[in-house]
């Protein structure tokens, strides 16, 4: 029997195994997670959220464990979430380095998870918001997601942070001009990480102009995404980070943005659990048959699958 | 106004145009698709539909433009769907190197669709189902759908054709120990490219090993995945590999699983037809106000997101 009271209060108190075991039971979608929001949500909507992402290779674990280290320096307790993409192909390869984390394993005041996707019924945009909330609720002043950004899911989760950084490098080459709509949509802070290599100054360059492109489209105020440059490995560049996360917090708060963003992330969890539901419902439609007889008259080309798609919508508003 | 029986009717005579605005018509989630499926379905059911993947750098539009070459030969018909992996990073760096299909580009009996699916409402698992259904109507014999193996929905899909090939190439080292339960899980066929490259016989003898551990969990018939060398980049295996695939066409048949994965590949295609239209009105509740409201609510901690999300479906049923 899953003692959920007691696992969120021992949570609260910051106890790192209470806390690795409310997060997997979001990874396993534990039946009793209803139990488990409804505990902690009063605990809820302190901690900033940090997205972090960016193509792979451009040191995306390195620098959150640079600014994990920068954090910590100023005393905040911090949760970081590194969301694995969920290819069965992806092996290590995409994840980089997750061992230079490993220095702050024994940190009591740091919460590291890396959380597996694959096989999720709901998806990122379903157990993410849920872990986050665990860790929010656990304490944390700081949580940061960290993903690699392969995937429009993975992207999509880190939109919902309070603030999103995107990592770039240099070297990128063509890679910044094919990406720059999706780009410039996301970050709210761009990184340029590995600001030692040459082309550096190639990259922000181009980098600013995509902004300043992007600017003159939209009328109105508008957050002005400023470039950090940073040397992860060797720790360069992590005040100007926090002190550029510092000012979007602030520029948030004065425009109202913070509550819309936080309203926005809780629609989107609110969603996908309304899915999932409905999703098992219209699977469960007469004992799972219901489903399998439409889509073998699809098959058998007696309907299309819009209409199908119909007869089940119409089933479930009965049942 | 959009003639969708004319286009219909031009893209079953095998118009180019017509088809390749169909499949405009799906990523952009036309309103008219409802029609165009009722008008598709009765011709539908022809077509084999072959997946594709594996891990980026293996070679998978090389090894489909070879694919592609050798069908023609045997004077199929063929289209090809190459699912872009919906990243704002990708740029050209996933995608391979497609400039190779060109050479099929004036072939009449070819038609070749980049889809990129950024932005999808219904994602992929909508998407390409009916992408596939246009090519099927069309006329085509087979349909290669070919994915970059980095996420989950990627993968989905491609288990949702009748044979899924998975790539690998040597030199993958622990990826494939690592990836062993979700590439097992997905293949019927398995291609190792660049098999005249050093180490293939080592690919070649592990995969070996963990298709016999995997069939030693497993009771009863089953079919027996292949492992396929090919040289795609110099022509070679292209043979073995549809030798391959009509060997398991065969099995497929005559142990009635044919008809179970279409069925399968139909009741995704209904379920994410259904999904996507219960979101849509779960968004609209309240001309839109309901969901932000509930989700102010959560923000507020007044509620927690699976109250939410019970509020919002009670809505649903009752409007």
């Amino acid at each position: 029997m899953l003692d959920v009271a007691g696992l969120v209060g021992r949570a609260r108190d910051g106890e790192p195994r209470a806390v690795a075991r409310l997060i997997s039971l979001v990874e396993d979608a534990h039946p009793r997670l209803r139990d488990v929001a409804a505990a902690l949500t009063p605990h809820t909507g302190h901690a900033r959220v940090v997205g972090l992402t960016g193509p792979p290779g451009v040191g995306k674990s390195t620098s959150t464990s640079m600014l994990l280290s920068a954090l910590r320096r100023q005393g905040k307790r911090v949760g970081v979430l590194a969301i694995d993409p969920s290819s069965p192909f992806s092996g290590g390869a995409l994840l980089g380095d997750r061992i230079r984390m490993t220095e702050h394993a024994t940190d009591p005041g740091v919460f590291i998870r890396s959380m597996a996707t694959r096989g999720h019924l709901g998806g990122l945009a379903w157990a993410t918001p849920q872990a986050v909330r665990v860790l929010d609720a656990a304490g944390c002043d700081v949580v940061l997601v960290e993903t690699v950004g392969v995937g429009q899911s993975e992207v999509d989760v880190v939109r919902l942070a309070d603030t999103t950084v995107v990592l770039l490098a240099p070297g990128m080459g063509d890679g910044i001009q094919a990406a720059k709509a999706g780009v410039l949509e996301i970050a709210d802070v761009f990184v340029v990480n590995k600001a030692d290599r040459d082309g550096a100054d190639v990259t922000i360059r181009e980098l600013r102009q995509l902004i300043s492109m992007g600017r003159r489209e939209l009328a109105g105020p508008r957050w002005r995404q400023p470039i950090v440059p940073t040397v992860a490995a060797k720790g360069e560049g992590a005040d100007d980070v926090l002190r550029a996360l510092g000012e979007h917090e602030n520029w948030l708060r004065e425009h109202g943005e913070l509550q819309r963003r936080r309203t926005a992330r809780a629609s989107g969890e609110i969603e996908a659990i309304a899915m999932q539901r409905l999703r098992a419902e219209l699977g469960e439609l007469r004992g799972g048959d219901r489903l399998v007889e439409l889509a073998s008259r699809v098959v058998g080309r007696e309907l299309d699958p819009y209409a199908a798609a119909d007869a089940l919508v119409t089933d479930l508003r009965g049942g």
